[in-house]
């Protein structure tokens, strides 16, 4: 079953399936309506983490849970912490809250541990919420990279848009992730389109 | 005089000044406090093209003014109109508004001949306002084209975008256009970054 076949038919159960090194991505139907705060059970594990939020079973390890969410109030010393572990330079406070205000998309993959629950994946998009989006600041905490974390973190934000109806999906790889990105679908300059950047003379 | 002595100083009329094949840009202090529209005067070409607005001078023509604008709320058949020129598919109107209200960024260019106003250049940018822009939907009608002025409207739309303070700013270029804006200093895979695009499998 592809990921299209899912959110076509919306039959898939609210879990995403994985393995090692090999993740087959089972997502939600994200336009299922979701039930109100008020209705969920105490114990669920999705609680607090959103409406659109979605556990990866089997998690890594026992007693884990890996939980993908789009809820954007994230702490931003978590968030920073997060960016740290892979060598980010550091940003201004105020300035990644306004860049998260203002993504169309921010997306973050947490490990909870009894009630203890830490921020070890993330990513974000901006949008012309109508033709296109482009993805940034794609981080798995280092521990837990190189068993597919990545991969299913991908695979929800760009359901994410599938699901908003974005049809241009785009990015900025650097070199080390290129194939990873292209195993993900991503085509190098299509058609001979380039990416640019510009630098101030 | 370069673009960024001009927005570093501040001191610039509030003019572009134009030459046939090359544009000596000299573009207003986009920082300085606008007048109200009331006190414009009454025969102000920049009159109802927003506070932003600057004219393009020598314009081509006799009788003719070359006025560049960031307000949004353009004709979306006049928008149609000039992507139809340049042979663009049809997008829903519905969703080009939706696109243009959500971008951060919104460019036009106009010939104005006596009362008569013709929009004949567009560009709009999506952002996080704090990060990264993505400049997109780059255009000049082809009877404008080859006088310079897809680079005046770059140039402006590159001023606007540092004046907010947005450090990345990127497009992804189709393959004839590239040596374009690479003379306006976009440089091509920097570090072997790579534009890549999502397509469905």
């Amino acid at each position: 079953m592809s990921l299209q076949d899912i959110l076509t038919t919306g039959t898939a159960p609210k879990r995403v399936a994985a393995g090692m090194g090999f993740w087959k991505s089972l997502f939600s139907a994200l336009d299922t309506p979701v039930a109100a705060p008020s209705s969920v059970p105490a114990d669920d594990p999705l609680a607090g983490y959103g409406p659109q939020a979605v556990e990866i079973t089997p998690a890594i390890a026992a007693n884990q849970r890996l939980i993908l969410s789009t809820r954007r109030d994230i702490d931003l010393q978590e968030l920073e912490a997060l960016c740290d572990a892979v060598g980010w330079s550091r940003r201004p406070v105020r300035k990644v809250r306004r860049a998260l205000d203002n993504s169309f998309l921010v997306v973050s993959l947490w490990e909870q541990l009894a009630q203890q629950r830490r921020l070890i994946g993330f990513a974000r998009a901006t949008s012309d919420h109508a033709f296109n989006a482009t993805i940034w600041d794609v981080v798995i905490n280092p521990s837990f990279q190189g068993q597919g974390l990545g991969r299913v973190l991908m695979e929800y934000v760009i359901a994410q848009l599938q699901q908003a109806e974005i049809p241009n999906i785009t990015l900025f790889a650097d070199p080390h992730v290129v194939d990873f990105y292209r195993r993900l679908g991503f085509v190098l300059d299509p058609e001979g389109i380039k990416g640019m950047f510009w630098y101030p003379s």
